[in-house]
């Protein structure tokens, strides 16, 4: 595999469309292989991407085109960071290089991007159930395509996956499951299930025996047909008992494999003996993560998501020296603080580098937990911890979060377990676009009793308000943006960092009566830059409120701002719905100040693409010239006002 | 059994606690096994409750008691519903004719209630994932008790179930896991996994072949120790591949059963063996829904959850004949609907009778799926047809619809597919309390984007909204109350209902202008009466609307009665914050109407506890009494304002 950008050979830019592929000869189709990879190298080392996912797909996606029609049978992909191979197979090679940019191809499968893509995808472990239903729609219209589902071994590990393929086994229709085993999730992979899968069909014990059995078997002179067959049968049972085979038969699947996931011919050859079969059927698939590709082989953690990289070389662009990011002044802290307090048990739902608590896990092996892509077992086994007097700490991106809502609210809230939350990547994400944004988290979270949510307004309130929740005899959830910090001072010994008082906003500026923000979170900065311009464009002086708690609401302080101030405007990164301006505008009501005008501003009832972080702020006026305009719109009233 | 209601003979009244059982004799553990039945249906004859699921287990929670200490011990109990016996050993025998009465003993486990309660539930196939926290937790500090899961067969379908035993077969932490198989959920089990389960040990086909085996091993002469051990091993690995123990051995559980649930001496047995073992046990458990009253035996669908009954017949008490309920409404409309609209598949996860879709199953059997307890397939498989041009219908309770927040945002608003939801149990549920309220829909709803949202006003409007979710293009819930309707006139030809406006609301009352009530749902009722009761009382006419829909808001009727009044009242039986009166602020403040007061009544930041629904609606001012004692607090200062 070279690594140099030449531009594409004819073979890719000329196909009609992916029905093309199956014409190619083998020869042909390696070809296309490594232009395929290094059409992704290409682009990922420019835009960031899933690399590793989709380089270990090249050849199965390849397979899946020779195979199959992918604009008639329905091809859903689990999570779908792995289809880089796919968009470029699917017309969309020539936008690829806009891949993951504001306006340009999407990093993930999406309905509205292409008829080639059946299913949208994002988050994990939804491909098995989504593939029954097209399955069962196809029977009921008595149509006769195809249906898969393609998903990885770390993705099997969430029950919605298990769900699935046990209805699927049950209804016993015709629906191929393509197992992409790359014997990793994110990370390595975990669970039970992890160690029944491939490689262990080549440890020794496995292999003498089967060996010990069948000689055993064949030893036996003349034995009759029956006895044939009885032999046959056991030796099937036998091999039923070490591999992956048994557990899928025991969901009454047809079990193929394993297939070399790089060996074109073996995957051609097993997908077509998988389309005769008239019921459900597993395809047991071994790829490598990165192949093709030296650094990402080497590294495929690293590579599974990367940002700008060097091509040749696999080093990653340095970023300028940015202040630490919040995920890693939360994962230490959290150690430092598990230090004294060996209460503390952190967990995460196969995250371990993604929410900073690879560190914690090198120093806690004993007290951190990774239960693969289970946020459901995260929230109740974090319940059950802290249910024995322990402070479970679930470290989870807020989108992945929504998975475990019904565990928050049965298993934690409602025994007022002390569980703490600390929800990553809340507000807008960026180029992992709408599938990702962590924009619900106060929407599904605020409404709940007992649950308790901060939102510190930068990496050292969040440092304290990690002391905060762990001192706080409930369940609390402490959300925090993506990336870097503000560079603030962090405060050296944890220990002694006091609490921030329940209820308690800070005011960082007060302002001239005319009007009053309640920033929220990571839009306190912009808020403050807001009001500096808007301070030097009109000469008015807002006040500027870090409302920091999204529940218990900073009442006294909102009510005082209101009865002080001519009118309130709430800012948050988070949908409006639901959210912490709703929050303001209850109190509002509640309390008999439904004379001072509050506006709310927040991401809208929307969906929100994907794209720059920064460019979105812009467009959903969540920055500094943002919400500068609306305090602007909002100044005149306010001077009729006063 | 006798199911006539002798005074409680010394066993039961006689014991000081559960550790008492394990020095009765087997005579004295079987004559308190039909003490504690007899007490268990004296009781919930009255009360009405989880009859089935508890009479199924009175010996194996006997066993419980006499191999572990249930005071030290950890036993979680999955789902919950089947611990009378246990309540009735662990302190609570003297209350328990209290049952599921408001201030008595709660129907499921409660942290609260009692120390022999380790963990809170409600909800399924939590056990094994709180378990495994307990378990995480004893071994940290040292401890050295017990840590038991007892989970029915059919929570071990849902995805949780699985997470937790995935990760607890990793671990090898020491935790007994208890398979109560009685072959059902609530209804029939599904799914794959059931085909394993122990009855199918005795399919003919089974017998013949492991004998055959057995009989060609055998017969083979003179064969050395090596080869008997091999021959040992295909045994073992033969029986294994037709028995559930293989599927439990490939999550690394060591496997024992199945035991006869009902035989004391076989279970305990059992236990004290499972107790030995330092890693994770499973214990096959085969026991009998309604075990020991005929009744419940001959019908354990009918028997799982009963109101009153006879205790010497098993014939319910006939209700004074009320108006169908909703549950009824919705499923024979959506099965008239369904004649006409072939695009209609009906989905329940193992709720067919609950959800009032067991008509349509006999009806449309090859459009209708019980997908087992598996909220979350249930909504990403709905999707999954959605997505082909089929319309779901997904029928399931208000609580149970908390499990798939995440694939509702992430596999059917997000795409905009056209899946119903018929939110059944929305609102007080009465005497099953905390964990089965149906209080949460609208918070965790309405600020998804893309989802509609209807609350007809009675079950005519149900109806409507059915009709009216069919025709629209994207995501919609609607949500009905338990129990009895109305008795209002039903649309008699369903092809003939015209779909309702989507934001229009319908003012049922022009008042005088002082106040105006946006009534949601089953509320608009005592608002109507609360009204009446006003205008008796004080002479203010009040204005009533019907609001309708929660999302689109009927934003012109409402900005119409803000401009018109003097206030406004949002009345509805969903927990306050996010909810209907919420969104009412967000629009008043949005239009600029922050002049006119507004009130939200609604349910308070609290879970709410077990009682009559018309107990707690009196409690939460949600009755017409409530409504107007409320509207008489807000009359002065509306009368100051005009």
């Amino acid at each position: 595999m070279t690594t140099d950008c030449t531009p594409p050979t004819p073979l890719l830019s000329g196909l009609s469309g992916p029905q093309d592929v199956a014409s190619l000869s083998p020869e042909q189709l390696a070809a296309l292989a490594e232009e395929l990879r290094s059409a992704i190298i290409a682009t990922v080392s420019r835009t960031g991407g899933h690399l590793a996912p989709s380089l270990g797909v090249v050849e199965l996606t390849l397979a899946l085109c020779c195979c199959f029609d992918p604009g008639m049978d329905r091809i859903v992909w689990d999570v779908g960071h792995q289809t880089y191979a796919y968009k470029l197979l699917t017309g969309r090679a020539e936008n690829f290089h806009t891949l993951r940019q504001h306006g340009g191809v999407c990093g993930f499968p999406l309905r509205d991007e292409s008829v080639y893509d059946h299913f949208g995808v994002g988050h994990s472990s939804t491909s098995i159930s989504a593939a029954l239903g097209m399955a069962v729609a196809r029977d009921l219209a008595g149509e006769k395509h195809h249906v898969l589902a393609v998903i990885g071994d770390g993705s099997m590990t969430a029950g919605l996956a298990y769900e699935g393929l046990n209805q699927a086994g049950a209804t016993g229709k015709k629906l191929i499951v393509v197992l992409n085993d790359n014997e990793m999730s994110i990370s390595k992979n975990v669970g039970a299930l992890s160690f029944f899968l491939s490689r262990n069909l080549s440890a020794p014990w496995v292999r003498r025996t089967k060996r010990e059995v069948e000689g055993f078997l064949e030893s036996i002179p003349g034995i009759g047909q029956d006895l044939r067959d009885l032999a046959k049968k056991s030796q099937h049972s036998l091999k039923g008992f070490f591999t992956p085979g048994m557990l899928f038969e025991a969901f009454r699947f047809n079990y193929m494999g394993p297939v070399d996931g790089h060996d074109l011919k073996a995957l051609t050859k097993a997908f077509e003996v998988a389309k005769q079969v008239d019921k459900p059927v597993l395809v047991h698939v071994l790829t490598t993560k990165g192949k093709g590709y030296a650094p990402a082989e080497a590294n495929p953690v690293h590579f599974h998501g990367v940002g700008r990289f060097s091509p040749e070389t696999g080093v990653c662009a340095t970023a300028p020296s940015a202040p630490p990011s919040y995920t890693k002044v939360f994962g230490k802290t959290l150690t430092e603080l598990a230090e004294q307090d060996k209460r503390i048990v952190a967990i995460t739902a196969a995250m371990p580098e993604g929410t900073g608590l690879a560190a914690f896990a090198k120093k806690f092996p004993e007290r951190f937990v990774d239960v693969g892509i289970c946020e459901q077992h995260a929230v109740t086994f974090a319940a059950g911890l802290a249910a024995q007097g322990l402070r479970p700490v679930v470290a989870v991106y807020s989108t992945f979060l929504q998975r475990s809502y019904d565990q928050i609210v049965h298993d934690v809230c409602l025994q007022n377990l002390p569980v703490l939350f600390g929800i990553d990547r809340a507000g807008l994400v960026g180029e992992d676009g709408a599938t990702h944004q962590g924009m619900f988290d106060i929407a599904f979270m605020r409404h709940i009793p007992n649950m308790a949510m901060l939102a510190p307004k930068d990496e050292a309130e969040l440092q304290r308000a990690l002391v905060t929740a762990l001192a706080h005899d409930g369940p609390m959830s402490i959300r925090y943006p993506r990336g870097a910090g503000l560079g603030v001072p962090l405060y050296q010994n944890v220990h002694a960092i006091p609490p921030l008082p329940p209820g308690e906003a800070e005011l960082l500026v007060q302002g001239d009566g005319s009007l009053a923000v309640l920033a929220l979170g990571n839009t306190v900065e912009p808020a403050l830059a807001a009001a500096k311009m808007l301070q030097e464009q009109c000469c008015a002086k807002v006040s500027i409120c870090n409302a920091r708690w999204v529940k218990p609401l900073a009442e006294e302080a909102i009510l005082r701002l209101a009865d002080s101030h001519a009118a309130l405007l709430t800012v948050e990164e988070a949908v409006l719905h639901g959210g912490f301006g709703s929050a303001v505008l209850g109190l509002l009501a509640r309390s008999g100040r439904h004379a001072v005008p509050a506006r709310c501003l927040a991401l809208p009832d929307l969906f929100i693409e994907h794209g720059p972080a920064a460019l979105l702020r812009k467009k959903y006026s969540l920055d500094a010239e943002g919400i500068c305009k609306i305090l602007r719109e909002m100044l005149p009233s306010c001077e009729k006002k006063r």
